[in-house]
């Protein structure tokens, strides 16, 4: 049922391009979905790729235009006139409209809005670019349903009728006064099942969930998860309604903040994706790498310190990628637990208790595996002092990683700094260094050398 | 505008409890929200909660349920009767009274069905427990309006009217034949504008995307994703129509999988909360520890192996640990990008060149970081020789972790295991381990001790 872009398919819209045969192009993509069709755009080099878009219907292109990587929608649409894109905007709802003009350059902007026909389009387009990104405002639409809580059923149905031309979905029904403040909502249902003479405010919900213009876009995902809202209006200080947010824009939104959150965590300092060229995967590696070097010249620098401890307790050497390991994966537990905690809001209690439940668990996990040091150094015929040692002093570094894990992240938070960069390698690297020098600064103080 | 729960507010309820006041319970949480009544119920103990269960009404409650985590909702339901579980049941939509019932011991499971008192919601619930937990037909619900194709606009109005009372929400309007096999679909709009003599069959849309029962959960939130479908209808093999899968299902799947490759790559073997008990989260996280406790040993091991060259080149043991670390990071930043890539099928082309990109990347940053390391030795007057040994090494310690990092989690996708685990602390430890061998393998050889 799903298309299958295979790569015979791109070749033969390849060749009917360099043919410049728009029918015969327009028969085979015929029926083919607007997300299929970006696919292809995709596939194609930039020249090619605007040649179809101009060639197809802008209600296709205008969908699938949104579907594609912002580079790729960036090159096309640097080869169409303000004209054309103009066009492309018409069709598209004014969130992604807005998106788009966001986009351009800022001379061709304002040419580009002046092209758009549809004034009130043209006008909602303007006032969604003023809002910021992060915020309700960035997401939500101007198209929606509203009505009159003063209107009857049967003339609120003749006003639906003309206004859900321009609404693709029609989620809720929303029902304004006078000064068009926000007062409930009428669901579909409710209205095919009334009768044609009732007045609106007989039948209206008048409970309805609303986020302020300015929200933060994090809250709002928050909230439309928490109460199921595949819908919610936005509305200014004053509760005049401005707009709607729809589910689909969350989904990308959490998607998104998933794999933010996810890269961070592996290390990689910007959005790439597999298929990015060489130098922007370069770009997003190397930084972290380096980091890592200078926390590893460190080490370096901190064992140089102990360095008379190496004739008679060469062993300690040995043993430091184990403890640096160590600290490594006990900080990046914690962090991690307590980084998706807060993205769930799902961590109470007071800081304090948070950080002694965290040395219980390093303390069951510590004495554990210093156990199996000493069940390892019996086994080698490891003198028993030194295995002691060992993991006395790594049953310190891991509770001091799983504080520093826990710590960290809260503190971010509080600061309003994303604390999913707590489970990245700048904690890891540091862990790995003060982990390092615990473990040699204690085993001197056991061993004395 | 949103419900903030406080800790006055809990003891309050607490206290209402205690006292058994049903009415002063009921007054005081009416009107709030099921997902708050849910976040009440997880700070209660499992007695008051169960109370609280029992004293509201079920269409509050049954909504409450699903919201709790599943072992909070457990214990409630341990504390019910199977006629009360019924009840909660009734009020559920399919599908989530079928994924309560699953989590019900075996033998209450078929009492608790018996007594539900809509046979057909009872042979609803008992059809979807037949599916398995990761197919379209472990997400779908059997609630959904669905009309035939000669039917009249009037009649669909009228069988609409009866079927939506047990819907939530009307998606879009299914048109089956006579065998109810999915035809297309029928929107809102299109019903609202139509006359009412009109027949179905000359007005619904015969493109509709549907998917298979026994399709994957992931690939049905992929095409969801992809196609942006807020609802998608679920057919056999014969094309009948057999239910439907919302998006709000689907925003959970891929939170739940978004959250699960997070935990994988933090090193956290099952899904764990922040809240967790102290033994729940050691569960978690112990075994991954004890691997690379076990792997650090590996390495003790491996520079036993190589300590003759302790006396003169003393330098060398002191940068395993940062050797171990590049290891470990250009393989995590390596398998996350593939990971992430297969997750969104990103990843195209062979696996020839997918593995010849990485070399020419590692190359890029093994050289950087080369350079960086001789001029560290040039400021610290380190043997240049011993710098140049280092540098070397390490560059190919880096080429062989982005190898390994970009081969095992394509070729674990292709073996149809998640390739998420390769993120996590077992290729790490792997790559702490080989990236120490090869080190002194090649110091070994360059300068000959």
């Amino acid at each position: 049922m799903q298309f299958q872009l295979t790569h015979e398919f791109i070749e033969q819209v390849e060749q009917l391009i360099a043919i410049q045969d728009g029918n015969a192009l327009r028969g085979l993509l015929h029926d083919i979905h607007f997300a299929d069709i970006a696919d292809i755009l995709e596939e194609l080099s930039s020249d090619k790729a605007t040649y179809l878009v101009k060639l197809l219907e802008t209600d296709l292109t205008s969908e699938a235009l949104m579907e594609l990587d912002d580079d790729v929608r960036e090159k096309i649409l640097n080869r169409l006139s303000p004209v054309e894109i103009a066009k492309e905007l018409e069709e598209m709802d004014t969130d992604d409209a807005a998106d788009v003009v966001a986009e351009l350059d800022e001379e061709i902007q304002q040419e580009v809005i002046e092209k758009i026909e549809d004034e009130e389009h043209a006008a909602d387009i303007v006032e969604l670019l003023k809002y910021d990104e992060g915020s309700a405002g960035g997401l939500m639409a101007k198209e929606l349903v509203k009505v009159k809580e003063t209107w009857t059923v049967a003339g609120c149905v003749r006003e639906m009728r003309r206004q859900a031309e321009n609404v693709t979905r029609v989620h809720s029904i929303y029902v304004v006064d006078m000064e068009d403040a926000l007062l409930g909502r009428l669901s579909l249902k409710d209205l095919l099942t009334a009768d044609a003479k009732t007045k609106i405010q007989e039948i209206y919900i008048p409970k309805v969930d609303s986020v302020n213009v300015n929200a933060a876009a994090e809250d709002v995902a928050k909230l439309m998860q928490k109460y199921d809202l595949e819908a919610v209006p936005v509305v200014d200080n004053k509760k005049v309604l401005l707009g709607r947010i729809t589910i689909d824009d969350i989904v990308d939104f959490i998607k998104e903040e998933a794999d933010k959150d996810y890269q961070m965590a592996a290390g990689l300092s910007q959005d790439v994706e597999a298929d990015d060229s060489v130098w922007e995967l370069t770009r997003a590696r190397l930084p972290w790498l380096v980091l890592g070097l200078f926390g590893g010249l460190g080490s370096v620098y901190i064992m140089q310190g102990f360095e008379e401890a190496i004739d008679n307790y060469p062993i300690l050497f040995f043993f430091t990628p184990l403890i640096a390991a160590m600290a490594g994966n006990v900080g990046v537990q914690s962090s991690a637990i307590i980084v998706q905690g807060l993205a769930n809001d799902n961590v109470k209690g007071s800081l304090v208790n948070r950080l002694l439940k965290e040395v219980g668990l390093a303390l069951i996990n510590g004495i554990a595996l210093g156990v199996l040091v000493i069940l390892f150094g019996l086994i080698v015929g490891q003198d028993q002092l030194v295995s002691l040692t060992i993991a006395i002093s790594m049953l310190s570094v891991i509770i001091v990683a799983a504080l520093i894990g826990t710590f960290v992240p809260i503190v971010l938070d509080r600061k309003g700094i994303d604390p999913a960069i707590a489970t990245g390698p700048f904690i890891t690297t540091s862990n790995d260094i003060f982990g390092i020098f615990l473990f040699f600064y204690l085993s001197k103080i056991i061993l004395g050398f």
